[in-house]
């Protein structure tokens, strides 16, 4: 394949940048990667790996240079880095990034850009690991994983099929939202219970004794409160960044929430009944999308009560 | 191993049952094993799969003949089995149960034979798996899981010396907790996780174009949700039986909730940072727990956002 894009910077490598590095490594997609990071140690390990060929010290010299770039920075650093690019990316450097909320970057490019470039396509990686990080990284991450990619009226073609074509190299499913169909989905399925597992987490950890409610605690509540090991820094940018949506979604749950918790209460059987079976049938057809496409990963196991 | 208890009888022979048929099969704890069951086609399948020896139609029958009996019914058909026990067992049959709420079954025991009988031990093995009945059973299911027994101070040493080592033949590591106790940990580190699990499948399921948001779920919606494909009537005996210490468990949780909820409205990334960080740190401390003792299970693997 002959290459397109000429140099890819990174702007932020942790898990998501440094996966796609190595999935793209002897692809012919980039002639040259680079990556620029607030850790410098993370770009001495993606240097001694072999992830990228060069690391710059100075992030405007680097951007010049670029041909493409991914944002990998959290949500809300976003910004920062597209003033860089505003003021120093050459004339056609195609920009996509990998924030976990997509209005918030359209939001900060209108602000820096006066709208949104032709040349900046927004996207999100439905991928992720337990472990954080460029060490993290491996080129099977994004395999059947779906990459969201949400182009706005204005988005160039030719800049969005780069991007595509990019991801489609790591094996990856692309498709394509608006960008607040995006932010509302996520919200639901990623952001709200993110925030459920760390409510819950940190409710049993500040109760009185709290080494012995872990220690008989059930392994179906690793499972549960997994996402509750995640990276806070990423988290609470999410959290800032897609208020409205999350808001939205909390405010769904709650109010179901507080209807099991009178049916509990009232012994309403029939109501509890009702409840677990629809959830449990629409958990049953969920699971029938994710055998069916994408984000198939890996199979369903044994869990405990 | 000389067999102490002549004929181990399960009535009600799902995936605990059936398991723990398979784990004891050739060790010598029982002379034979018999099993009743609501649906037949259950004992049909355990009798061509060589889990239990007889499958007795007459349920009074089978509990006069047995020397000890495993109770594995749902949490509030416990009550139901107590009476035609003490209809019908004979004077020394010691009798266990599984089910995961240990105050209601005290209760049961007190409302049907007056007090908790010394050869009645109420127990609770941890462990389950995504599919029940004894179709999904298997014979390592207990290994390295807990089982905790919750003996009274009447509780006869001989009986509680059988039920111990009928679990620690399978593998399983036995110890002992307060019934009170037991249902305040479940409550919190079982019972609502299930109901935030349950609550935030059917919120989701009941909105508009639910289909499409299941369809962009990320893997880490999967294990989040995995025990929302529990057992229907299960749940809701436990949500009935533990109601006290559930309601207390859930109201703990909703204020957290509501303090997280606060916090993204009012973009106070401080606190945000704050509750993430406990949780994430209250979660290392968890999965160690896990690496050194019971309940290993599977390791940690990959999560997607």
């Amino acid at each position: 394949m002959e290459s397109r894009v000429g140099t890819l910077l990174f702007v932020g490598l942790g898990l998501i940048g440094g996966s796609l590095a190595r999935a793209l490594r002897g692809t012919g997609f980039a002639l040259r990667m680079t990556a620029w990071n607030r850790s410098r140690a993370s770009l001495q390990y993606a240097l001694e790996a072999g992830l990228v060929d060069d690391a710059p010290a100075d992030l405007a010299q680097a951007i010049a240079e670029a041909g493409m770039i991914v944002v990998g920075v959290p949500t809300l650093a976003v910004a920062g880095v597209f003033e860089l690019i505003r003021a120093h990316a050459r004339p056609g450097t195609v920009v996509t990034d990998v924030a976990s909320v997509k209005g918030s970057v359209v939001a900060a490019a209108q602000d820096v850009f006066g709208a949104v470039p032709p040349w900046l396509v927004p996207g999100h990686p439905i991928a992720g690991a337990e472990k954080s990080g460029v060490e993290a990284s491996r080129a099977e991450l994004f395999v059947r994983h779906r990459v969201i990619l949400t182009p706005l009226a204005d988005t160039d073609p030719a800049a969005l099929a780069i991007v595509r074509g990019m991801w489609e190299l790591t094996g990856a499913e692309v498709v394509c939202m608006d960008v607040a169909g995006h932010d509302r989905v996520l919200a639901m399925t990623s952001h709200l219970p993110h925030l459920l597992a760390y409510a819950l987490v940190d409710s049993l950890a500040c109760q009185p004794a709290s080494d012995d409610i872990f220690r008989f605690a059930a392994g179906g509540f690793r499972d549960f409160t997994r996402i509750a090991s995640s990276d806070v820094v990423m988290w609470r940018d999410i959290s800032l960044a897609n208020r409205a949506a999350i808001l939205l979604a909390l405010d769904g749950f709650t109010d179901r929430l507080a209807a099991v918790r009178a049916a509990v209460e009232q012994g309403d059987a029939g109501t509890l009944e009702q409840v677990f079976a629809r959830a449990r049938a629409a958990r049953g057809r969920y699971l029938q999308w994710l055998e069916q496409g994408a984000n198939a990963g890996a199979p369903e196991r044994e869990r405990e009560e």
